[in-house]
């Protein structure tokens, strides 16, 4: 049950949907107390960018697409809240980009480890990587370090959704393209990313796969130009003044 | 278990201490799924708020003391999340301004109301108020409307810390006197509000205690001086433009 019994021009239609997924995160094991919290976090982030994606928002998720259709190896990284959220969009996002998904967690346990992966194939994914666990990024404790060797250990790009700030900083220093969704633009994770996508995962995730979609048969010389032309500084500054400036 | 091992000059005390408690407040069943999210929200505002009691809420935490002291019968309202992050703190608010304590919840459970209640008294309260639910407050919908008709149904002033927007409003409609305390200077609990203390409730009712206290010899006179003198609509327009030029 991801789907609520309200119609989608009802103007809380997102906000409810939101919060029926992340209830239903939390009955099925997905989503941890951490999780709700930073749920919250973001709810008052979204609501002061008025709940929607911005122009600049918009710019970065057409970059991140086309830096995941052009990577060798590119992955879509799903913690808990990511996984409650988006788990139908994350495996159309990894069709249309031919992504791996691999889960990883703050708070890894096996069990909701597995859960999550659960979800994810029901929501249709074949292959979802992050249970081998034989591989490790340099610089974070043991637990918080495993990834898969032939899957995040191993890509170019990777799409970071609801990261947190020291996971964020160690995978750019392993020498990754990180495509960061985070609602707040001063957060380390929005600070560390090749492209900071400053919306709300709800939105960002569809937008990406959307803009995937257009550009599946762009040239190398095409894609290029749109990773090229983006100016991460510009978008961060963009998501603070709309932050400032919309309705509280 | 009400204390973290973490010395108080520690900079992150506050929110360490916070965290620590709304954990706890999980564990004993007193802070909700819905808690939790509220809880993350609050976060948000608090760092963009710059995690501080500024001086206009201080003026209204004086405010908030100075309506206490004169009030035929203060009471004080406490649901989930006020409950797990300042126990302690309300019962000696409730001393310092002899003002009843009752429980009230957004998702009323009598198993919920029981465990605050005895959280309550297991921090020095006496009498715990809220139980008894002979009372209603007209316009809300059943399980929402009960309150204590000796408790809030009589009172004249009652501190609503973390309420929500109905009921702050049907509060309001009732012809009581609010002092609300929420970090959103612009939702519609804050915007009710008599005193609108724009402030995290860690901070703001130990806070309003000790003005309490400072005020407890003050005349009459004094204390009407205080509540005239207050200007709600500076206190949230101060409260936005910290919020507006804070850091993110």
């Amino acid at each position: 049950m991801d789907e609520i019994d309200v119609p989608e021009s009802h103007p809380r239609y997102e906000s409810l949907l939101t919060r029926h997924r992340i209830e239903h995160g939390v009955d099925l094991g997905i989503t941890s107390r951490q999780g709700l919290i930073a749920q919250g976090r973001g709810e008052a982030y979204d609501y002061l960018l008025g709940e929607r994606t911005t122009e600049s928002a918009d710019r970065a998720e057409r970059a991140a697409a086309a830096h995941l259709l052009r990577a060798a190896h590119p992955v879509l990284s799903v913690n808990g809240n990511a996984a409650a959220l988006v788990p139908g969009e994350l495996v159309e996002l990894a069709a249309a980009t031919d992504a791996d998904l691999e889960v990883n967690l703050f708070n890894r346990t096996e069990e909701r480890m597995e859960r999550i992966a659960d979800h994810l194939r029901e929501h249709g994914a074949d292959e979802v990587k992050g249970l081998a666990a034989d591989g490790r990024i340099p610089g974070l404790d043991h637990e918080r370090a495993k990834v898969d060797a032939t899957g995040i250990g191993d890509a170019d790009v990777v799409l970071v959704p609801l990261e947190d700030g020291d996971r964020a900083e160690a995978l750019a220093e392993m020498g990754k393209t990180e495509l960061v969704i985070d609602l707040n633009p001063l957060s380390r994770s929005a600070q560390t990313a090749t492209v900071p996508i400053i919306d709300n995962i709800i939105r960002a995730v569809p937008g990406i796969t959307e803009h995937a979609r257009d550009l599946a048969d762009a040239s190398p010389d095409e894609l290029d130009g749109i990773v090229e032309e983006f100016d991460r500084e510009a978008a961060l500054s963009a998501a603070e003044d709309a932050i400032r400036s919309g309705d509280l």
